[in-house]
Formats: C-alpha cells, sequence, structure tokens
C-alpha cells in the first residue's frame, strides 16, 4: 500500500510525527482486510466485531518528510484463535525506515472484550 | 482554557498545523460544556444527544509554535432552538491569533439528525 | 482526489471528526498543486517559500463515516498578488458533505509574512 | 501528568485510537523534560538538538473513552551515551490501561544524526 506524506503527518521537527506511522500501519490493516475481502465498518455494524491492537514493537530507523511516497508491506505471521500476529514494515523506496511486528485481537465491539475471529474471516486468513 | 502545543500539533513548517487550532477549540468547548455541569459522553449514552459543528468561520491571524501556551476563550452569542452560535477566540499572552465564529447543532445521535437543545441545558445556557 | 476513510478520521460519535476535513482538503490543495507542478516540500526547501490557510469558511451539511470513499473537488475562484481563493467541496458519491471557501496565502517560509506568489508559479495557476 | 480524553482523541469504535496514546506519552515526555528544565523548542532552536523516539513496545490492555481523565507515569530506567530508556504507563484511577518502554534518542536537529545527550542535560538526568 501506498501512502503519500502530507503536512497533517509531519510536525515541527521537520519530519513525520512518529505516531502518525502508527496511522499509515492501521490504513494498510484496513486494506489488507478489504483486500481479502473484509469490511470492518460493515464488521462493527452486522456482526459486532472489531479488530484492535493488542501490542505493538516498533523500531523507528530512518524519518520520512513531507511529500515522501511510502509503502506499508503488511505480513501474516501467525493466526492465532482470538488474535492475529503481523508484521508491518514501512518503506522509502528500497530503503527501510520502520519495522514493527503489532498483535491484532478480534473482540466483541460492544463489551470490548475477547472474541474467536469468525470462521470465514480465519479461512480468508488461512489462504494467504 | 489553556492550551500547551506539543509537537503532535505542530507541522513541518514549523508551525501549529492550521486544523489543530480545531481541536483546541473542541477542546474549549467540551470544558465550556463541563462547566455548565454537561458531560457530553453520558450525554451520548443516557440521552441520545450530541453537540456537533454546523457551520464555522475563522481567520488565522497568527501562529503559535511549539511548546506556547495558548488560551481559548469561549462566549454564547446566541441562543436558537436547536443551535448555538458561538465565539471562540485564540490568544497567546495578550495576542490574538486565531479569531472563529462557529455554530453547534444539537442532533439526535443515533440518527443524526437535528434535535431541540434540551430544556435543563439551555435554561443552563441562559444564565449565561 | 479520492480519500477513504480510515479510524484515524473518525470520533466516537460514530462519524468523521469535523476538524479531519480541513486534513483532507490539504490533501487535496497539495495534489492540485501538484498537478501544477508546484512541490511544496522543495518550494520551502528551495524557494523558501510556504502556502497557508489565512481563512476559511466551512458548511458540514452531513457525515461521513469509516470506510466511506469521498471526493475533493478544489476550484480556484480568485487569484491574487499574495493570496488564492479557493473553493473546495467535499462529496460522497453525488450527495455534497461539505461546503468550503479559503484563503490561502503566499508566505516566506522562515519569516512567516505575505509574499508575493512567484511569477512562474502564478503564471501555471492562470491557466486554469 | 493528567490528560484529558477529547473527540479527537476518540475513535468510531467507541475508544480512544490507540495511535492516540502515543500522543499522551509525548506529552508526558514533554512535561517530564520541562519539569527537568529542559524547554524542547530552544534547545531545538538554540541547540540543534532533539530528542526523538528510536524503539516502542506497547502493551494496550484496557480502553480509555470519552471524558476520562488519565494518568501518564514516566520513570527513567536506564541513561546511556546517546539515548535514555524510559518506562511509560498510562492509567485512569488505579487501572492500568497501556504499559510501554520507550527508547528516546538524542540527535542533531538539521542532520538527523545520533548526538551524545548535552552534558547539562545528562547531569539533570541523573539526578532523578
Amino acid at each position: 500500500m501506498k501512502i503519500r506524506v502530507y503536512y497533517e503527518d509531519t510536525d515541527s521537527g521537520g519530519v513525520v510525527y512518529h505516531a502518525n506511522y502508527l496511522n499509515f500501519m492501521e490504513r494498510a490493516r484496513t486494506e489488507w482486510l478489504r483486500d481479502l475481502g473484509v469490511n470492518q465498518h460493515s464488521l462493527k455494524i452486522k456482526d459486532n466485531v472489531m479488530f484492535v491492537v493488542a501490542n505493538m514493537a516498533i523500531k523507528f530507523k530512518k524519518s520520512a518528510v513531507l511529500d515522501d511516497e511510502l509503502t506499508v508491506h503488511t505480513k501474516l505471521l501467525k493466526l492465532k484463535p482470538c488474535s492475529l500476529d503481523l508484521i508491518q514494515d514501512i518503506f522509502k523506496g528500497d530503503e527501510l525506515l520502520i519495522q514493527s511486528s503489532i498483535t491484532v485481537a478480534c473482540i466483541d465491539a460492544s463489551q470490548l472484550k475477547p472474541l474467536k475471529i469468525p470462521t470465514e474471516i480465519k479461512k480468508l486468513m488461512e489462504t494467504l
């Protein structure tokens, strides 16, 4: 997934504000799910299911600046009953800027409690 | 209401990113309502009522920078059946940075449709 | 310009947080300038020139929600020596959600003072 | 440091958007530095020195919602020549919501390269 850096993403250090890389990764996870056929809005409204970040380890190696075009790579590492482990890396061209490993938990959207990943979605993910 | 400018609020132009002044104004409206005894979270959960911005005119006169301490002044201009007109100005010390006039509408939180301002809240606002 | 609504753009009211529409409009202005051949990052670094929002009037007519695909229309209304007036509207399909009129000022990036729009850029804009 | 949750901090999941906890932690680091007598804006402008996040591990245990009042605890774990390790936890009352360990690097603000922490600041930190 391609991401363009706009003014909103930067800070007065002249680079992308660190927390905003998490936005880029979240956009990439959303598109990764959409590519699998999963729409998070209808998943929440119709099935009362949400995917939320439970754990995250990030290494900020290099900074991006205004107008950069970045690519986010998302890779499924492990599929567990109620969560999934992902690797998400952000590149500028061939250069690795950000490395992260993320656990995304499946939860009940109204009670915010752990939930088994719906079987249909699990099957789609197992095809990866 | 006092607001401190953090890195998150700035952009690579070296100043506060223009849309973030709207966050400062929203914080000030929330505290203005809280001072009146209105908690927006319980208003939404218990009474299905939300206040949302319907119209806004803003003049960006001067820029704030990292670490500035700003003050947001909120003044009720006019109380209407389903909405209120406010003036919100942002100062750095005595210097006026931002001038705005805002119409906030009262809406039904589930259907997102106009709603009369609840009588209790209206009475509280009339005391101002 | 097409914009997809992600979690980062929404708030607990269930809709896009009002200030985030300003981000969408800023992205569209950046791409509008890029289409004209103007790169804001190099404009700042090489020529010490920035475009900043000086005035804005916005009408929030309808709300967008998670996963919506929006379109931002940007139209030059008037070109002045040190600023330009734009109309920016946000649509969801055929439906108009947001109407805005914006004055963007040209400034000296280090002193943050008004500046004449560089002749080359002015000529590019006059072709519109 | 006390943080109030506003609409800008939440997402349509009804809770605080995960990346926004990083904003809260950044505000707390800024105030932690200010309490030590270090102003990041003048540090950058006068001394060409910036502190940036190099590594971060975060555990999102529980969610905060609109209008919550949170507390961020910041503790220095280890002081190294060019960086420092911090523990930052976010509480709602007595309840631990977020646990994080963060490495903050000292860099040259113009070249974005590693830099020894200035002796004066190091001495201030050693008193903790």
